[in-house]
């Protein structure tokens, strides 16, 4: 749809946000047409009305949302954008969900240079184009100097569940296996180091993937999943807490197991922080059946998003649901939840 | 189900937002249950996962998204919390779709009073429950203190859309009649005139309302709605302005017949504004076949939230898409879009 709105084009170079892109008058409409609709261009988001109609079959719908804050806004192996498509996706994923319409709702703060919008916004439209997932339907909204940080996105995925998938935080029994789909606390260091300007933060990258088509191949080889989870803010620990707390049982780690990238176990050392805490966006924990766990690690270690899938434990009787960790040492001890804040604005 | 994660219950008095809320772990999870799940709760935010699983009928659903960033947080007539209720499921109502479904998003500023945080979350959840939608999935992040203002709240809605309903901003024909709610601006100037801290400002009252409801009325009386929208930024003169874009027509309103309070009327002249670009969040303009216009009003009119609805002008050609108006003086003016920003945070 070709529209005059007789105002001088938007300045991707040297522009900046002011608070009358956010007005919902002229100038906003603008913001929309040239930047947003631009980029995530499809037939929902050209309906241009303030919301998206998409048709749906009778099943199981499943919706996910998540506000993104992460600072720097850009990092090694992605930005604000690609995560908020990428954390998503991923939630909804975790259902064992196909992700099919991304909602995208922007807070910007006035004075945010439309350039960085702009690369933030082309980085959303790649990583939803590359998922196969639309962005049907979204809302900007823009606040004073100090009133905010830059840009902050809240993304809501929509998926729908196929039929006989049954995976649930509260389904893990005792005997199943516990495996995670590769290195641990990618994300967390890679955004910690840059932080803390470490000499060697060129080799730390984030994680951030989209994985829903890692959890389609898992479900083709294991249909009977019992458990699919994230492990992002808080990290591989506190997210095995969380499952043994909902399924009312205990787990047993295997130190030895979990796979940890040198780069990150050497920033840890030096920051004095826990791989087990750090924030992963490209990874997932699942708990299966041990008979079926062999057919689902290698189900994962053919696909390019479970490449150094392992497994890391199993899940015990435990009336206290601790999970519990034997190190390395030969010793035994208890993995607790992340209590204080390890790493702040991490997503 | 009963958690115990062995931590100081919280303050709703006197604590305050701390960093380690938005971490993820042992905090996050307190904040989670003792808060947003005790308020919201139903079937789905008991399903305690990262996402919602909800059945679906096969035909046509409907979502939309929208950031609250609303300044003051608490008006008369309203708060953050309704607004974002009402804000989302007015989007989804526009459609003609029932409103089924929020997701809600949280991005509070370190050092934000719980107090206040659980005033907007009670207040949520009871726009939600009187308007029969549940609040089924969320997310919580905290941002350090200068880098937020208080709480933003993105809430993002889903609807099903009934048989034959099609109502599209591109659908206004030539010809059709064009029909406001209620009084206009009622919103923006309740906010302004606090912000300004007019001496009168007690009389004005925001028209925060959930409209899905008169929507339904409006369908049963005329299923063949054309455009339905609603005034929120940029005011009635902005949103006919987009439908005449959209639907590549011009409109022809009648002054005397647009329904303003006097307190919005004298709030105006005081600040010198306008009340056909001030918010509305409790309005819709309708536009059907001028057959369709007296039985439509008629269903508005014996509806709580239609009681002062006014055929307020018509559908005419116009290859420039402007938007004019017969002023009181018996002139013709042309309504342009908002340009500046009149209001900024009025939503």
């Amino acid at each position: 749809m070709k529209r005059n709105l007789n105002i001088r084009p938007m300045d991707f170079k040297n522009g900046i946000i002011n608070l009358t892109h956010g007005s919902g008058g002229r100038a906003s409409a603008q913001l929309i047409e040239a930047l947003f609709a631009a980029a995530f261009d499809n037939e929902y988001l050209r309906q241009g009305n303030d919301q998206a109609v998409f048709p749906v079959s009778a099943g199981r719908m499943v919706v996910s949302t998540d506000a993104h804050v992460i600072s720097p806004l850009f990092f090694p192996g992605g930005d604000i954008g690609s995560l908020s498509v990428h954390g998503t996706i991923n939630d909804v994923a975790m259902s064992g969900a196909t992700p099919l319409y991304l909602a995208a709702s922007f807070i910007l703060e006035e004075g945010f240079p439309l350039a960085d919008l702009k690369r933030i916004v082309d980085s959303m439209a790649r990583a939803a184009r590359q998922a196969h997932v639309d962005i049907v339907t979204g809302d900007t909204k823009v606040v004073e100097k100090g009133k905010g940080d830059g840009v902050f996105i809240t993304t809501t995925g929509i998926g729908v569940l196929p039929e006989g998938v049954d995976i649930r935080g509260d389904r893990a029994m005792v005997g199943d296996t516990v495996i995670v789909s590769g290195t641990i606390g990618d994300h967390g260091m890679a955004i910690m180091a840059l932080r803390e300007s470490l000499a060697f933060e060129t080799s730390l990258v984030s994680d951030t993937a989209a994985l829903h088509t890692l959890v389609a191949a898992m479900l083709k080889a294991v249909p009977d999943i019992h458990v699919l989870r994230d492990p992002t803010r808080g990290g591989l620990a506190t997210t095995l807490n969380e499952i043994a707390r909902q399924s009312k049982v205990g787990m047993m780690l295997n130190e030895a197991a979990i796979p940890v990238s040198p780069e990150v176990n050497a920033a840890c050392e030096l920051l004095g922080l826990d791989p087990l805490y750090a924030a992963n966006e490209g990874k997932l924990v699942a708990l299966c059946a041990e008979k079926d766990a062999e057919r689902l690690l290698s189900a994962m270690r053919a696909h390019p998003n479970g490449a150094n899938a392992a497994i890391i434990g199993r899940v015990i009787e435990d009336e206290h649901h601790f999970v519990q960790m034997k190190t390395a040492f030969g010793g035994t001890r208890i993995v607790d939840w992340l209590t204080g804040e390890q790493l702040p604005r991490i997503c």
